[in-house]
């Protein structure tokens, strides 16, 4: 069995943590948004490819989420010090991931061959991908201005109420090498408990991406982002109830219309499965919050058994 | 009264600092070696204008002499573990300084305006200048291949015999704003107890700046880098032997014939006084060695002490 996961940052590592825990990595192929790719301080940051590979790698933050374990930050005070910009939060040893890979985009490769390398180098036994090679920029536009993602969520705190999201880029890019292919012979495809909007929608926005979802011929499974009507970690509750007027696995799955065929919702939104089989969507409620890596395989281990029915 | 300094890393950065322990830093001016300059994991390294940076502003690793203080080296382990070149240490605060300068240089800003920006916010009164903003490789040839200054030095430990060297770019250089004006209009210029072909020898081939020394009004008094037929730090005696057959304050004048006047010797060649005096050299003999903050303002003492003679 292959399963393909569009990934974005912490939920998805979660889960796919989980999914590692019970099946082998290499039936496992994560396509991972680089929408919220940014530079600071002349450094390319991939952000949710990071998380995946720290997580997967065994290095991550415990409690966090992102960023790396252990971590000192002495690089970018001597920075601040010198008039850098401090706002965007890099520990040392992650500043050292990232002189690697801006030394190595630099030098021509691809962000996905770098990757990879990356991921066999901590011992990731998955294929990972970026959902393209191309730049694509997350846009947000809001009555204080338009910002892209990381000046929006992390400077501004993600306070700004948001009227629109943009790809930028998107139209332009190809699929990473990989991706597609991935997508039409997965026997499961999983749209991980990322943000629809900020995490997942760039994804989609690459085209190729939504029609090669929409053209599968096996399950394809959402796991909800929502929780009894609010996001396990930022913005996505607000910006469901701002462009679908609520926040619940049924706007989710109406975002995702065309695209899904199951998915998992929390046993806080029970009440709901009715309302999803009225959209035709295979639903199933189990406790969604992975807080730990028993609760991660519990979730990984429903989606697979959802998929079966 | 001005005084203009000729520096290279270590041995001119500890005579900087006595000569600020003695005369405003406002009457100072450091023309700065870049020859060695280089770029790892994609920073734009520059060693000696940072060990002068580091060493006036208090921050300086004080029994290395370059480098900072407590300094951790987190980003290059976490690069090194990912493919990146770890040959040349580059610790966590000091990263931080490299991100700044790289990132504005990228922008477009030259060197000498980033390293004033550096020096203000260091609090480092002296003027700080780059022997230039354009680009000079000093390049060593050996039998084993020709090297850049930080492979031979560095990577290859110095071991190499020189067979000669060059300065790339040099030809082709201007001397950064500032530098020939305060070699014309200093009331005294030093060349400081550097090594004269791979820290002074970079910086007097930039066209303009070997004439302006030679064509001064006022005395221009070297320091020297040999003691008792070796060089405190480095391989000047080496190349001293290779090039002139000797290594001692006689060579050394030699090298820097019709642009000295003066010169500072080590109280363990004073034998060679009389032979100066033939060259024509006004030369005394203290202890030259810089070992603590006294020391060093004694030397430096001695040098403005000698060019009032």
């Amino acid at each position: 069995m292959q399963v393909v996961v569009l990934a974005g940052g912490v939920g998805a590592s979660r889960f796919l943590a989980g999914l590692v825990s019970l099946i082998r990595p290499e039936q496992i192929t994560a396509v991972v948004n680089v929408g919220d790719d940014f530079e600071q301080l002349g450094l390319q940051i991939s952000p949710d490819l990071d998380t995946v590979l720290y997580t997967l790698g065994g290095l991550v933050h415990p409690d966090q989420g992102w960023g790396r374990a252990d971590e000192s930050s002495n690089a970018l005070s001597a920075a601040a010090a010198l008039g850098g910009p401090d706002w965007f939060f890099l520990g040392d040893k992650d500043i050292g991931l990232h002189l690697v890979r801006t030394n190595r985009l630099g030098a021509g490769e691809r962000l996905s061959s770098i990757t990879a390398d990356f991921a066999r180098r901590l011992g990731i036994g998955i294929r990972l991908l970026p959902s393209t090679d191309d730049p694509v920029t997350t846009m947000l536009e809001t009555l204080g201005g338009t910002f892209d993602f990381q000046t929006y969520f992390v400077r501004r705190r993600h306070t700004d109420e948001v009227d629109a999201v943009r790809y930028e880029g998107a139209a332009e890019a190809l699929p990473a090498e990989g991706v597609l292919d991935a997508l039409a012979t997965a026997d499961l495809a999983i749209i991980a408990p990322s943000n629809p909007f900020l995490s997942i929608g760039p994804i989609l926005a690459v085209p190729g991406i939504a029609d090669a979802l929409a053209e599968r011929r096996g399950p394809t499974a959402a796991v909800t982002p929502i929780i009894g009507g609010r996001a396990v970690k930022g913005p996505a509750d607000r910006l469901l109830r701002r462009f679908y007027g609520e926040a619940s696995p049924v706007t989710v799955a109406e975002h995702y219309r065309d695209l899904i065929t199951h998915m998992l919702i929390d046993s806080a939104d029970q009440d709901e499965l009715a309302r999803l089989k009225a959209h035709g969507i295979r639903a199933q409620a189990v406790d969604t919050l992975m807080s730990d890596s028993a609760a991660r395989a519990r979730v990984a281990r429903a989606v697979l058994e959802l998929a079966e029915r």
